[in-house]
């Protein structure tokens, strides 16, 4: 059986943070899974130079951009349905706080995409693991609420997962936090400074959970 | 000592192939090396929609996308220097053949970028290696004529190495080419159709034959 990925676009500072997109799939692939990767059909919230950090004038689409990670094998988040996949998964990158809801500008009174919020919702409701890396759990705290998750140990972000309704564990680079009620997995990544054997260790040790949460069927 | 990475821009299609950039860095990590990422600061012959393959009505830098792949942390080709790195490494994607030389509109009367041949030319004057994934062998055969490579098993491509005054071998995932007179690595990748787990055996291959020719100094 499959997992189904969400990108938030492509580049860390506005999209999907691509090693740890990459990794994720790697992880899936060389554990025996299989994927398809998903992204929403909306505008990225803006584009950054990532060299200088400076917003640029110009406008793209998640999907689209996201398209470049997937090497074109992707659906628009509309076409998910829980009952085809084993897990959902959500890589980190600011893409997931900007583009999939709006913590990055609003902190906890974002407002989440509705058709992220309805992936995330169907999965939950069909009792199936979500898998959040990075900057993700904020997203699945909005939606979900009581949910026991990690962004490894920034203490802003884990005040604003209490505010959420959520229950935040610290946690270090090869470390998970596995919400066993919820069917939650949660890693650090990128939301603490990390090396790309880091990532791809974190990315790992997720994947293997979720497989696990889902009865090896992932 | 590091290894010093060129990419082509962010994306399969018209920049650099993201997975196999991404597991290039990650095969240095893992194995004890580091990197520094660099990319020519030019624009990008065109932008592709990699969902519907059509051009679209945009331009975009090499440098300032590459950067996307590499979080920020990157330089100008320009600034590139031979004597301050164990090897050279570029990773696939058209991009190669679209921005770093012209091969994939030219054929074997491409034009390489001028940044990019001096690099090639410096490591190969300071007896440095240089290891070169999917399409990106066609450019070293058109800037030194007289190397054996491989890109896989692609009649075409091969011929067109012949050429340029190359040497071509067939080769599978898993396994590289390793000129040993003017140290140069290749793989196939996605030149032969590939899982992202085969794209990860054949960069690890690629870069330990690197740390292999560069007396473990990678």
């Amino acid at each position: 059986m499959k997992a189904a990925v969400v990108l938030a676009g492509c580049g860390v500072m506005d999209g999907a943070e691509i090693h740890e997109a990459v990794m994720t799939l790697y992880a899936i692939d060389k554990n025996g899974g299989s994927y398809q990767i998903f992204a929403p059909n909306v505008a990225q919230h803006h584009v950054i130079n990532h060299i200088t950090g400076e917003v640029m004038k110009e406008s793209r689409n998640v999907l689209t951009e996201a398209a470049r990670i997937a090497r074109g094998k992707i659906k628009a988040l509309t076409e998910y349905r829980a009952e085809e996949f084993a897990a959902l998964i959500f890589p980190g990158g600011f893409g997931v706080a900007k583009n999939l809801c709006t913590y990055a500008f609003d902190g906890p009174d974002c407002h989440v995409d509705r058709v992220v919020e309805q992936a995330i919702r169907a999965t939950h409701r069909a009792g199936k693991p979500i898998g959040a890396l990075c900057i993700s759990p904020v997203l699945i705290a909005k939606v979900l609420g009581d949910v026991t998750v990690t962004i490894g140990s920034d203490k802003g972000t884990a005040a604003d997962i209490g505010r959420l309704g959520g229950k935040h564990e610290n946690r270090q680079h090869g470390e998970v936090t596995v919400d066993r009620k919820n069917l939650i997995v949660t890693a650090p990544c990128y939301m603490l400074n990390a090396t790309i054997s880091e990532i791809a260790r974190d990315t790992e040790a997720a994947v293997k959970a979720l497989m696990e949460l889902s009865g090896k069927k992932l």
